[in-house]
């Protein structure tokens, strides 16, 4: 019996998973050369089109986010940038499936390279659209991963994970990988338990050479392989508890979030992207707390309209209950083309409200868009990324602009109470200088990798990156303090505020006013239930 | 004439300059081509020659330090990692400029991609390079800046900086550059007035099209080309209130620094190379505030006996005066081969002490040689980046048993007090955790960068980048009280402590300890003496 190796990562998706170690890092399938240059084209254009059409069946059954994925690598796949090249390559004497790796490998390198986590998190995706075309070339059938299996390896495609049959248990455990990527957004709307950056360090399992059995605590972020039976003692009972509390937490999604004491918390749902209110009730929640704009933002800029529809539908989506919109946060770890710029710290950067002012064409378009979906429902909007009280000043002043220009068109429209972000530190340590602010929104993800200087997606710092570090805790009670003598609404939206063990200290701190993922909203009251304050 | 135009960057050598713009980016030399291969490599050759023997030449005129810059150039002329290549290009047909400026020109966007300042910084040595051998093959005189003027352009080659004569006035305005360039620190230390940063929006003046006179501020960090004489007198006022206060600031040297009340005030200086204390009279200072020990960690880690040799030099220069090292701090904007890692966000990542926990086999070499120094002088050891207590503790527990086991094998060695830097937030915000460290000393760079997440090289955040915000100020007073509450010294050891407009505010936190660049050392005991508390 091996020893038992303990691996620790970053719960991307929380929950627990006992089975067999199942390889993804597996020797590639056989390829067959062809006699000519010509049969070698017409076998790698068979093969995207086979890629392409099983991409296609795929989405039938998906829902709006799998799909989304899909259809962004259907468009990769169609693409002549990828198609082209490789093509090249055959005319010159290469055979398909050398082609077409070599193409889509420079490819992914570049992206893998980039210091941008969202674009190395695409890379993901690139893996996977060379894989479907390599194996639709070659015919082979994949080794298939026995039922409940965990999937290690260096990373996943987001095909094999939705093509995986999830309904028997089993995860995920990355060595690299990461909690933005589209796998990690899967699997935490699936309820698969995954887990990155577990290093390089494990062993080198494959189907022929397995270490048995493995235990996946995506709760807490590690992985044991070979456990002692001690350990899959200790480990089923933090799986049922688990279990337990997710089971009983779904009781409390229909019934207001109330404390053990009594006290009443308002909870609210961040949302980042138009299909994510497919899968809310909104019965079930006190309104939108963070509403996302950078989804608008992709490879060019959305037009006023465009915004306009998008922030419309949300709002005659939540009726009554607030929905507070944030105006575009890019920058820091969320590039987009046209806008942003590189940095050597790009958290600490031009980034959010100092780029919107920086290039005020573009905030004005999307205030405009706001203003006129102000009569559509309760509006609110906040800016993100503010250190200083100048910066709220300039652009309140902008809607102002904004908000006459459209009047004086006959533009129909309503200017929303504006609220500031309190992720830069400046802001919760003197909050003095914001006393006219509608409302504060405390992002306790940037807040806490500020105050702890240990930034939020870096595995090598993670355990100095808590939001129950004293100090953290401590300015999110000053916060809580100022806004109560000041009849200031003080909620807050950052990842801690879904997060079980983190919510007894938020409220102690003062909080009652949460906002959290969809996924997160019924283990955020059961939480809630148990805190004593 | 032209309508005035003003540039805003960033002050690298605060000062003021009046006088004409001159245009470093000049069109390039002629070369005449040879007849052969062979006379192309020998032309080569040769201005390799004279470029290596210009700058022999200019080194013994030198002091220590831009001695250092020079040996570091004529060492890079000498490694066949370039002249090899453009050996190979000219064997290969090409003429000796084309092919020393291609393979020059390859290895500076090399440098000038990289995330790392330093190495954006290593740049303008490699173009100075370039220029030289080029210069050198050509035979061309440049064309001569008139005296007293403004040196204006992409970034400044150090060789031309000290073949300058800077005695009749003149400055340097860049587009690009950087405040952490050799040129930068060469300016500091002649006193020569230097903006980086200025952006690329300027004219393209060059010498046969003047824009006339322009005003440099160095102090503030901007330029005026085509100034209004409105302005021409304003300048003036400001550049002789400057020059006022710098020469009565000499007077100041000698004595202890007293407020205007009263108040006596520590002044102690920062070091950051051996050579630093060669300009010092330690008569006009306190004492070593920050000894920095990167300098040490060049291509390859330093030994125990290299260390202690260098951490026994400043002892022994400082006699009864106390010396504090500060472990290296590695990692952030000071890359280090075989040490640091790359890193999305190097400034919030493994750095400080964070790296030197996770290698503590190199910090383990630097405690012993620092527990030998000790037994030389005053030594105080304090640690970088603390944000948890633990790591603290862990650090301290390193110097308790090195220090047993040189005490076990007959070791002549002393543990000095031990305290740390406080430049994370949280240590400032919650330093309750922190009772038991000898001592504070309060990182002002850092410490602002991440309470206003603006970081402190990046010139499109610089306005936000400022110690006097009252967030920052209020708690470096929080961590004064709480150190006269607990009878724990606290110091301060960033570039605040020399800057006169910050000092004010500093005392007024209740700062009595300030430590400065040697080069500040009278301008500061000048500010102090302004104040009044």
């Amino acid at each position: 019996m091996p020893e038992p190796l303990r691996l620790q990562g970053i719960s991307a998706s929380a929950g627990y998973a006992e089975g067999p170690l199942f390889s993804l890092d597996r020797a590639a399938s056989h390829y067959t050369v062809k006699a000519t240059a010509a049969d070698e084209r017409a076998a790698l254009e068979a093969a995207i089109g086979i890629a392409t059409g099983r991409l296609g069946g795929l989405i039938e059954t998906a829902d709006s986010e799998a799909a989304g994925i899909l259809e962004f690598q259907i468009a990769m796949l169609e693409d002549d940038a990828l198609s082209g090249p490789a093509l090249a390559a055959i005319a010159s004497g290469q055979p398909a499936d050398a082609a077409w790796r070599q193409v889509l490998d420079a490819e992914i390198a570049g992206y893998e390279a980039s210091d941008q986590d969202y674009f190395r998190a695409r890379a993901a995706d690139l893996h996977d659209i060379r894989d479907q075309v390599l194996r639709a070339l070659s015919e082979d059938d994949e080794s298939t991963a026995p039922a409940g299996a965990i999937f290690y390896g260096e990373d996943l495609a987001p095909t094999r994970f939705l093509e995986t049959d999830w309904s028997s248990g089993g995860g995920i455990a990355l060595k690299a990988g990461s909690a933005a990527s589209h796998v990690a957004m899967l699997a935490r709307s699936r309820g698969v338990p995954m887990v990155v950056g577990l290093g390089a360090a494990g062993p080198s399992a494959s189907p022929a050479n397995p270490v048995g059995i493995a235990l996946l605590d995506a709760e807490h972020g590690g992985i044991v392989l070979s456990p002692s039976p001690a350990e899959i003692e200790a480990f089923r009972r933090s799986s049922s508890s688990f279990a337990a509390r997710r089971d009983k937490a779904e009781t409390y999604l229909a019934r207001p979030a109330m404390t053990k004491a009594g006290t009443a918390v308002r909870v609210q749902v961040n949302i980042a992207d138009l299909s994510d209110v497919d899968g809310i009730d909104i019965a079930t929640c006190d309104g939108v707390g963070l509403m996302r704009t950078e989804f608008l933002f992709g490879k060019t800029l959305p037009d006023e309209e465009t915004q306009y529809r998008a922030y419309r539908k949300v709002l005659e989506w939540a009726g009554e209950k607030p929905v507070t919109i944030r105006t575009v946060d890019a920058g820091g770890d969320k590039p987009v083309p046209g806008l942003t710029v590189e940095e050597a710290n790009p958290f600490l950067g031009l980034r959010g409200i100092r780029l919107s002012l920086a290039r005020p064409e573009i905030l004005r378009v999307q205030i405009r868009a706001l203003l006129r979906a102000g009569i559509h429902g309760n509006l609110k909007v906040m800016f993100p990324m503010i250190a200083v009280a100048d910066e709220y000043a300039r652009a309140a002043a902008l809607f102002a602009e904004e908000q006459a220009g459209l009047a004086a068109r006959g533009v129909a429209q309503k200017t929303p109470p504006l609220g500031i972000m309190v992720e830069v530190p400046s802001v919760a340590i003197a909050p003095e200088a914001f006393a006219d602010v509608a409302f504060f929104s405390i992002g306790s993800n940037d807040l806490t990798q500020y105050v702890m200087a240990a930034a939020r997606d870096n595995t090598a710092v993670a355990h100095l990156n808590s939001v129950r570090h004293p100090a953290v805790l401590r300015l999110i009670a000053s916060v809580v303090a100022f806004g109560r003598e000041q009849r200031i609404p003080v909620s807050l939206c950052g990842d801690a505020g879904g997060d079980p063990a983190s919510i007894p200290g938020l409220l102690e701190a003062g909080l009652r006013d949460l906002s959290v993922a969809p996924a997160q909203l019924a283990m955020a009251k059961a939480a809630i239930a148990d805190v004593t304050v």
